[in-house]
């Protein structure tokens, strides 16, 4: 029996105007996903007529619309074949993509996959994964309140297109915001919105860096992201140490361009730049030309008296670009982030917002603007607040008392993750897989080298640790020490 | 007085541990928000204590807390001066700004701004912007539906941060929907969910432009957000003719890297690339080592018999990238778009999205998978399909009744928008500003044109405009031409 009968191949009454349409698209169909396999010889037009009690012209038709269409690899009175649509699992294929089809991307992109932080394979009781936020205590009530308003608004003036510079509502709501809760002195004209704090980074990178010539300064270490962004777009990066003070602004190039630096609460250290830093940093900008990126992830999060406000509030030269993010004060899978940028850099990022991606989903801007201008952020911040500010010290406690020997914590006045530099007799490396094997998650410095920092040890990140569980994670941790 | 006074301090009862901190951020507030001017010489520590009935060494901490943190510029027994914190808004700025800051920027981003297609600041009767959607009759009851139900099942679960490549049940949704609409077989793992078309765009020209050297070849004319992302990573443009057979393959040089094309619905011709050049273009990638890059932005709504399938159907050698919207059957807002990739390229691509923004809201990708796997967006298509259909054939009459002798419409057999090509003797720019004055927004192919189109006319998009309409806008227009 021929295969094609097989199909089950359901027409509508002989006559019918649709009876064409519908032979040819489930004949298509059937070859599209594999039915009829390549190779296979299709009945002459005349059977196929007969057993359906069709016209024969209509299955002539139908026949030459899948060889137009390249459905059908010949088409003759002979007979006619099925052609091979289907993508090639072969062996030729394979060495194409090992090889030459790789090098049509370029030299960074060749071989790169997306790369976890963490193993994520076993799982684990305690997490002390660094930059995630307690999503167990976040007002869900209120945010579905206001999705539901936000959609209602949404249906009944809807939106042609946002704009690329973000809502004007959210920029205003953001202004707000970040002059009560860090002094940063803004309009909502200075606010550019992004899809979270690596798009503002990306953008940045891609309006200043000329590939292969501009030297960026990263903190050693630093978030990970960061460097990622500007090694794909070509940056020369250098590594600028960190010790008690913050970055160490005299070991900067005169030749670097950007300085990217988190002041307030260093990542993954947790140092706070101290004043006599700041006010370096920006003479060095305005000495040499260069911008400051300032990456202020978790200050809102500050656990005891205050932290130094931001480098943008200090600035007088317009060389900072101040970054923020709700990915820590909300969460991640918002991807809402900003930048507060000089004047003579604005309309550039938004023109490079427009054209890498238009603008922000305007449903997730109206919701944020909503829980800021209700009063629903400070709120939560302030919860949260005591919830961090616990876990820090039971944490730091926890960690004198059980492995004060090895593991040393670094003062931290703010945020959500404490780091701890680790003694140097000891491979914090084969401590932390010893760690997950007991189910015991870590982040160490080294995914957050800017190149071989000099120091190693362990962000410990409290948003995804209970409180009552820090005390036993620790006492389990310190088991792990060989 | 002294200008302190005015500020109407209001401090906790002496004594209290709160004191210093609420003196200090009082002050702080004030000079932040410029309530105390840059200059302004605060009273002595002495005068101020005694005044408001607070100790003196409270007085004299706060002072020094603001000089240390840079919002006093000097702090001595004789007397203390407000800093200068606010942004300056000076003449020296101002200069900084045209000349020497803008220097930070690459030359490409050096004095660029957002661009807006047309001119919006005119109020229009008749809006035949193309690439719009009506959203006038998209089933928002259903979409609110969905967005309560996506924003609960967030709050039960919450998601600590999104897949780069995209949400699993959505890409799944996706090649449902791809394989089924427009018989490109593919996977969920070969699909990757960017921010809208340009995202996808965008990441493609990362992974594969070497700045000032990679050669792409852009439909002329083309849509402009598509060059914009191409110049902008350096790449070097090619523009290449468009007939009635869609891209003029003939005339690519074998240099060319990287093709971009729309074959389906040229944008803004409105053409079908013929069956020959899609199998010349594909030997072509085969060939030169090539890649194709294809805009399959409203095939969807096919408006007669059905438009070949994609270019992606005939790909045997892994050369295509498909690239698809929800821009156009749902709504741009949303910013969802997706690549199907071939092998050699996913990983990269992934990572490349990773690096860039880490992952798409998940919110609306929750909510756009349920939409597709409910079969809204079918029914959708299938609504605005004969709406869309009808309004093509309205425009199309009322062109050749009204306009025949200088504005001859493209057929087109599918889409959002209706070409037309004006006669040389007229100048259409001149037309679409008379045009405007008489309430009707056109849009020409000139911002399209990706280096001088050969040629002038106009995509009337349809769907800002109610069919009712249109006769009356296409009469009205008649008269704008000299």
């Amino acid at each position: 029996m021929e295969p094609i009968f097989e199909l089950n191949l359901r027409l509508p009454k002989k006559g019918s105007r649709l009876l064409l349409r519908s032979l040819h698209e489930q004949l298509r169909a059937a070859i599209i996903e594999g039915r009829l396999k390549a190779g296979v010889r299709l009945p002459a037009s005349r059977t196929l007529a007969q057993s359906m009690k069709i016209s024969r012209n209509t299955v002539v038709l139908a026949y030459e619309m899948l060889m137009g269409e390249g459905y059908l690899v010949t088409n003759t009175s002979a007979g006619s074949t099925v052609a091979d649509v289907r993508p090639k699992q072969t062996k030729q294929r394979a060495a194409l993509d090992d090889g030459k089809a790789d090098r049509r991307l370029t030299s960074f992109w060749r071989g790169r996959s997306p790369k976890e932080d963490t193993d994520l394979s076993k799982p684990a009781r305690y997490d002390f994964r660094p930059g995630y936020p307690d999503m167990s205590l976040f007002p869900f009530d209120v945010w579905r309140r206001l999705t539901t308003r936000a959609a209602r608004a949404e249906s009944k003036l809807p939106i042609l297109e946002g704009e690329s510079q973000g809502l004007l509502a959210l920029r205003k709501a953001i202004a707000g915001h970040v002059s009560y809760a860090r002094a940063v002195a803004c309009s909502p004209d200075d606010i550019v919105v992004t899809s979270g704090f690596r798009q503002a980074v990306d953008l940045l990178a891609r309006i200043m860096i000329v590939p292969g010539e501009t030297q960026v300064a990263l903190e050693d270490p630093c978030y990970h992201a960061v460097r990622n962004i500007f090694e794909s777009v070509g940056a020369r990066i250098v590594p600028v140490p960190v010790d008690e003070e913050g970055l160490v602004v005299s070991k900067l190039p005169s030749t670097v361009k950007i300085v990217c630096t988190s002041p307030s609460h260093q990542f993954p250290l947790g140092v706070t730049m101290s004043p006599g830093r700041r006010i370096d940093l920006l003479e060095f900008a305005n000495r040499h030309g260069a911008v400051i990126i300032e990456d202020d992830y978790d200050s809102e999060f500050r656990i005891e008296g205050r932290p130094l406000d931001a480098l943008h509030t200090l600035d007088r030269q317009n060389v900072v670009f101040y970054t923020g993010t709700f990915s820590k004060c909300l969460f991640a899978a918002l991807r809402i982030g900003f930048v507060v940028a000089p004047p003579w850099a604005r309309k550039a990022l938004i023109a490079a917002k427009q054209i890498s991606d238009a603008h922000n989903p305007v449903l997730q801007q109206e919701m944020l603007a909503a829980f800021i201008n209700e009063g629903h952020l400070v709120k939560h911040i302030r919860k949260m607040r005591a919830v961090y500010s616990e876990r820090h010290d039971v944490l730091i406690k926890s960690l004198q008392r059980n492995c004060g020997s090895w593991l040393k914590p670094i003062p931290s006045f703010a945020g959500v993750h404490l780091a701890a530099v680790a003694d140097r007799r000891y491979d914090i490396q084969e401590i932390a897989k010893r760690a997950l094997n007991a189910g015991i998650r870590l982040q160490t410095f080294s995914s957050a080298a800017a190149a071989v920092s000099p120091k190693s040890g362990v962000a410990f990140g409290f948003g995804l640790i209970k409180t009552k569980d820090i005390a036993s994670a620790v006492t389990a941790l310190a088991q792990c020490r060989l």
